[in-house]
């Protein structure tokens, strides 16, 4: 029988069980107990070691169950076959790959420019802390355990009740609460609606696009056609021409360039959609409520009589991006198949964190949150715009009617690039168009020749994330580096 | 000039600038006011109505803005052609589609039942809600606005710091941080693991298996081969021959079988993984907290030495459903490969949530609370054992080393139809072990004719959300059904 060297510690380091359970499985990874030799029954082991035998009943139970030994019956514990001993070279461990280079390097250039005109970020010093804080106390206090419970796949119904509302008062969408799908933010929710569109999807973007929503289709393997934009945004002829079943549109605020799109073309879009039996529009409708002169225009849907719209709305620029809230109001046709194929995938959002935000929402904190938001985006746009009143001259400015972006195009000759690096020289970032562009240099032209005489570079300032000193000082660094 | 036969209201309704704008804009859509009409100047159309000539221009403005009117300089505003008036039969509301009532009809067959042994829910009275409140109580007191902007697409790094030290001495697996990614839910990141495995991939499942991944699996349209289990779980051999590049195991637990995987069988399967350069293991650990006896065993990527096991890990049974919060953890070339076609993908867990879980675990309450739930749910499994005595001539009681359900099988010949038909006549819901099958007839077959002599009728009996007196009440009812 195998001589058991075992030298046990009593020292209030590992308790007796668990030195016995290492020592004999790491003999056995070590080739020093081979497969099918006999353990020392659970009585002498014991009495060897001066330990209960439970002790060692316990230490065996765990090399048992963890398939290292195995139990015949009458006749005691056996090593197992464990097939080889299964070594192969440990990949070794790189310092850091390149990608997290690349990512650590883009964040220290973050950190490089003084002025950041970012057309993403957003203001949060205007986020009701205090109403969130105390909502959130609120349902924890309720201290309801069901809301730790699993949820409905589509979203709580609460909150799809107070949604379609919201939609219905704010933005005109017609929709019941049984049509909104509650998730995880907006490429979450193209996720799914890839399962529900199916995977071979041949899709039309306008080009200048969203890139995210660009780069999500393409990892879909979406078939994407850039069609062609005017001023009124995607143009109708070309999109019949395209062969299509789908299209991505932003109408009440086209990213990059600030369409909104009018009615007459919306009329043009619901008639191509409505001309095919799977033809279907996605509106993207990402920053509506920031909408500064006149009423808020209604969305795509609200106009929509044939169900033919896939709206899908946000709270990260309402509220705050790391809320991570989105939601889908589905067609009737696609509701259906969503329900056959995909009503299995829980919902990604917790439940307590869709409660806050109905209680935000019903209890009208949203509403005035948006007021507020409204009015202190609207200041920073005016002064802004009043900014950039020397800059007329060389540029023209468009963009002011929503949103939390500027658009200057270039009446001279400069380039984006020239744009770009006399900025940067100044320490002030700036977002050139051909970023949102997503397809080769043929497209761009083609949109170019279309949307502005020639081809003038042209460029975005995001206003949102700045304070309105750093407006100031970022734009006299701009005057100084353009003018 | 069109005459405009507008009736301004002054008692406290709409305002006046939105009676003007809703008048003019019905006037296009009813075709009283056609393409190409030119509207009266903003000064004539004021002073014919006695109102401010800011007010006609505020609704002048927001026609615009919507493009039913157009400004032609020096010559006015005139009418849009909007392309038709596009009406189509507006979709006739149904009363509630099928799939709404399928719900319904399966929520109130749910209620139908007294004692429901379900093999998926969990008990929630352990829940420390105290210290989740406290947490989530200082992190919003801190009021670090930070928290509620975008985070980073793999999580925020603390957590995963968090995550990797928990799973390195918890399970043995071995991460860095940067191989984590936190995402909203098991079904979440298998969406995701899609995207980085590739839409082609012929995958090996056991049979029986976990019906919920099978079924995300089969919207993948992956191509999905199950492969003969013994009493070690996944057959190796079997896999070689299914000409699979992946395979989904959970070897810490099978669900439904119970089955620990032996490390000798472990070994095997990596040795099929490291037989093939794009072959890879899907570890599924989804309840391995919950072990009764002896020592946690180490997750199957604890002996991956090849970067070969995506292991993907659950709160979802150790804290609560309801939070949504899972992990997976990538081997170095899966990691690269996210990286260049993913990582685009924002997370899907909001920041908040991240930070209060981050400090539930690094503070030790996630630890305290698992010791206390595997109390709770050891004393339940000795319960239920206990009321199973006397169904011991009738029945093999097997899974007893992990989770929160037990598996009994007939030793007679009654069939898993009658044992159903038998419980549900006293109320009790049980689960047969056909409905995690997910293969045609034949496929079970074989499985059965491996696994256990026969084809004997086996039903599932799950513990986690029953209370003691619900367990003692249901096994009454079970023992006069069965016995």
């Amino acid at each position: 029988m195998y001589d058991m060297t075992i030298v046990l510690r009593t020292d209030g380091g590992k308790c007796l069980y668990e030195q016995i359970y290492e020592y004999i499985k790491s003999e056995i990874k070590d080739g020093k107990l081979l497969a099918g030799e006999r353990l020392p029954s659970t009585r002498s082991l014991a009495e060897y070691l001066q330990v209960a035998r439970s002790t060692v009943e316990y230490a065996y139970d765990q090399l048992l169950s963890e398939g290292y030994i195995e139990s015949v019956p009458c006749r005691g514990y056996f090593v197992c076959t464990v097939e080889e001993l299964f070594r192969m070279e440990e990949a070794k461990p790189r310092e850091a790959d390149r990608s997290e280079r690349g990512e650590e390097a883009a964040e220290r250039d973050s950190v490089r420019w003084s002025y950041h005109f970012s057309p993403h970020e957003i203001d949060m010093s205007g986020f009701p802390f205090g109403v969130w804080k105390k909502i959130t106390k609120n349902i924890l206090n309720s201290g309801n355990s069901e809301l730790f419970a699993r949820g409905e796949a589509q979203g709580d119904s609460n909150l799809r009740e107070t949604i379609s509302r919201y939609l219905h008062s704010s933005r005109g969408v017609n929709c019941r609460p049984e049509q909104i799908i509650v998730g995880a933010g907006n490429d979450y929710l193209l996720m799914l609606l890839e399962k529900i569109l199916g995977r071979h999807v041949r899709i039309a973007m306008e080009n200048p696009t969203y890139k995210r929503t660009y780069r999500i289709f393409k990892s879909f393997a979406y078939d994407i056609v850039t069609v062609d934009m005017d001023e009124s945004g995607m143009r109708p002829d070309c999109l019949t021409g395209a062969n299509v079943s789908a299209a991505y549109v932003m109408p009440s605020h086209q990213f990059p360039m600030g369409i909104v799109m009018p009615i007459g073309r919306r009329m043009e879009l619901l008639k191509w959609a409505a001309g095919g039996e799977d033809r279907y529009l996605i509106e993207d409708d990402y920053d509506s409520e920031f909408r500064y002169y006149g009423k808020p225009i209604p969305a795509l849907q609200a106009s929509d009589k044939s169900g033919k719209v896939i709206y899908i709305g946000t709270f990260s620029k309402a509220i705050a991006p790391a809320i991570r809230i989105s939601f889908m109001v589905l067609p009737q046709t696609l509701l259906e198949r969503y329900r056959r194929n995909c009503s299995f995938y829980s919902c990604t959002v917790s439940r307590i964190d869709q409660r806050i935000l109905n209680e935000f929402i019903r209890d009208g904190y949203f509403e005035r949150h948006l007021n507020k938001m409204r009015k202190i985006y609207r200041a920073k746009q005016e002064l802004l715009l009043r900014c950039l009143e020397p800059f007329k001259k060389k540029f023209e400015i468009s963009g002011e009617s929503t949103g939390l972006h500027l658009i200057l195009t270039s009446l001279g000759d400069v380039t984006e690039e020239e744009l770009l690096e006399q900025a940067g020289r100044e320490g002030v970032k700036v977002y050139g168009l051909s970023e949102s562009m997503v397809e080769e240099k043929k497209e761009r032209d083609r949109f170019c020749a279309l949307s502005s005489p020639g081809r003038r570079a042209t460029v975005l300032l995001g206003f949102g994330g700045l304070s309105q000193e750093q407006i100031i000082e970022g734009m006299k660094r701009l005057q100084k580096a353009w003018l």
